[in-house]
């Protein structure tokens, strides 16, 4: 059975998050159903990262058995026409034969997320559900010296969710730069992996940074206390996308 | 009774456009409604560009004659207020007193829009509404380079809506530019004032040059026949975005 490699963009909103549920609709679902109607073959996906409920990405990654050998434009164009036709903002920028050594999650070396912070008074009127609007004036430049003391080999126990199932808390942090362009502030973040909730946990965690209630030391304080409940307040999912999987 | 600048933001893809029409819903009167609520005047606005059904703006400005003499922020903030609560797409950006003698329609000086193409196999998931999609690949360099043609003091009568009601079909086009960046082509265009439609059809016409059925001299020809039928078919409201206005 040939696998195929797909690269994903999606607006999360819609959605319960990525990963197939009972009686939710998700994105692993509507990608299973449109690839059921072009093939009619019942598949299951593996993605690289499971995003929340609202969560969007650019750069998803998922792989996919099928049973005949397709050209990868055809898998491309044919689960498109059928994700338009079921009305999903979800779309296939590009299929892929690979060998079956490949697997979108285990394979992966680094995720790369991007969140979008529209920091202005006036609510988006044109971004609303892609970023997170935050109208009291954030300093990105504190947010970007506090960001720094999360880097490398740590407990990320107080940036992960109660409902986290990794075995370990510990992750490397590698990137996490915090940049403002106009009235929008973006923060990239990357890692071999994440725990759940991890983004938005230390984006909330800078935005208190950024109003300077918190300053870099109690970031790092909240760190080091490995404990849930020393993490600001979760961003919301509006503003976070999975923009590049490697490999 | 103070007059006030306001700037505004808008998701065109909800309104008939910024014009007030009888049963439809406009930006206009969006704004208009929202105004009402928060001073309990019934107003007019006059805006800078009439922008068409499903076009966008990030700068569109417009002018308002208030009673009271409200602080510009307490405007800017109670109109959005209202505008949120009636569900609208559409955010001041800023309010600011001015003298009777700003005019947002007849003091601009200069107004640029901006059109965004999305020029890859995979339709937008992210997207929709804010680009026009075309999956056959466009030589941006071609169309820019026929862009030039269109620079200068013309009669656009080929550019120009059959519904057009400006008096003189001659325009001075002042900036036409076609830049690709990844899958996304962009158009920035200037001009003192544009005629009906004529955005969207110089960017439909040189869409044709794009995808290699014109040339440039093509669209020369089509400028000089000053006859609507030698336009291009015209490009879709929904990746043109007024971004600014001058004074």
């Amino acid at each position: 059975m040939p696998r195929y490699r797909l690269d994903i963009e999606y607006d999360g909103t819609p959605y319960a998050g990525w990963q197939r549920q009972a009686g939710q609709h998700s994105v692993q679902a509507a990608l299973e159903q449109a690839i059921l109607g072009f093939s009619s073959e019942t598949v299951t996906l593996r993605g690289a990262g499971r995003t929340d409920s609202g969560v969007h990405a650019t750069g998803q990654v998922a792989h996919v058995d099928l049973a005949r050998d397709w050209p990868d434009d055809t898998v491309r164009d044919a689960v498109n026409a059928h994700l338009k036709l079921a009305s999903e903002t979800v779309a296939v920028l590009a299929a892929a034969k690979v060998t079956d050594a490949f697997d979108a999650r285990f394979s992966a070396t680094g995720r790369h997320y991007l969140y979008r912070i529209l920091n202005r008074r006036a609510p988006p009127a044109l971004e609303k559900g892609r970023v997170w609007w935050t109208p009291g004036r954030l300093d990105a430049g504190a947010m970007h010296e506090a960001a720094q003391q999360l880097l490398g080999r740590h407990d990320f126990t107080t940036f992960r969710s109660a409902q986290c199932q990794a075995t370990s808390p510990l992750r490397t942090l590698e990137r996490l730069d915090v940049a403002r362009s106009g009235d929008l502030i973006e923060v990239r973040t990357s890692a071999r992996s994440f725990l759940h909730n991890q983004v938005r946990s230390m984006v909330g965690t800078l935005k208190r940074v950024g109003e300077g209630a918190w300053t870099a030391a109690d970031v790092k304080a909240a760190l080091d206390a490995r404990d849930r409940a020393a993490c600001g307040p979760m961003a919301p999912p509006d503003g976070l996308y999975l923009v590049k999987v490697d490999y």
